[in-house]
């Protein structure tokens, strides 16, 4: 039975289970979820996930939240994208869920879906300085290495990646990390890669 | 051999990993790091950990960073704080990570431990509402339940706590979360509960 990925093309958690899924050759479709309208926070939506946030993967009798939670069952039932040491793997979804796209997403809201008039600037600034800190942790364990863990791509790479191929900009520079740069053009020539927004449909209105 | 934690008071990210070795009887002690002072930005501490944070388990031949990481090698060790549902278990995990202790550090900081004329307000506001509102999700959960998941205190428990008995303010009213503090007291009644200050030296300037 199709596995159901309720998410939006703009959520970079929803694109970290959805490129999973994808690369691991494993039977999904998309539902999409009307997030900038407030479909996450309707009851109906409340009852699937309490926490009010996307992706949720629906497989069968299992309802699955969180991203890096869905990528680790979708590794497990295919057998892909875990090679390495597991603590490795898991320390980078950590960091991810926190540092990484944890904060890179939010910043990239506040400076690009908000109304002009509305984006907090100080807030701004601040979640920058994180951001860029993250970024520069991510560049620096990069350097030097092709993958995150190990000598072949695992989710540590469909984590870490998740913010970092959308055009909407929050100071992610590619000309400034070019280990990083490279790393995700390595991810872009796995077979079946696509970028995001051609993988789920957009919620943000207009787009 | 007595596995040693760089951690200080502070952390609740350490105290997730303090608390969790020292409910299971795990051999540990901890290791002060001056971290206000900058000692987790140190090329010293950066050979340890590349992501510049605590806490870090140096146990035997193993080193771990990330807090939910050691939780679960503590845990998988022991045999002790993972009964139920492992992929429940996890998604609290990722989302405390996030949402819970990763929002919940970041505020306390900003409202506490820095100078009272450098605390941006704006940014203050904003991460305020993010927190109150991760703060909803918690008390929404445990609402009718014991423990986080399951019959039993887990690993789950030991994560969304982390900074949940500190007394610096950063917005957590117990009279406000009827269901969260009930809970933060059936875990401090287990068999050698301690409070993180009586755990971990601080580490703030003049604590």
């Amino acid at each position: 039975m199709t596995a159901k990925l309720y998410c939006f093309g703009e959520s970079g958690n929803a694109y970290k289970a959805a490129l999973t899924m994808t690369l691991a050759g494993y039977d999904w479709e998309p539902v999409h979820l009307d997030f900038f309208r407030g479909a996450a926070r309707t009851d109906e939506f409340r009852a699937i996930n309490e926490m009010g946030e996307a992706p949720v993967l629906v497989d069968g009798e299992t309802t699955l939240t969180q991203s890096c939670v869905i990528q680790l069952h979708v590794a497990e039932r295919t057998g892909r994208f875990l090679d390495g040491d597991r603590n490795e793997i898991l320390r980078w979804l950590f960091w991810d869920a926190q540092k990484g796209s944890g904060q890179q997403g939010s910043l990239r809201f506040l400076m690009n879906f908000l109304p002009e008039d509305k984006r907090p600037a100080e807030a701004i600034g601040w979640l920058s300085g994180r951001v860029q800190a993250a970024l520069g942790t991510l560049e620096r364990h990069l350097d030097g290495r092709e993958w995150m863990v190990g000598d072949a791509p695992t989710l540590a790479d469909f984590a870490c990646c998740g913010y970092l191929y959308y055009p909407e900009p929050f100071g992610f520079d590619r000309a400034a990390a070019p280990a990083t740069s490279a790393w995700l053009d390595r991810i872009a020539a796995l077979p079946g890669w696509q970028h995001p927004y051609d993988m789920m449909q957009r919620a943000f209105p207009g787009a």
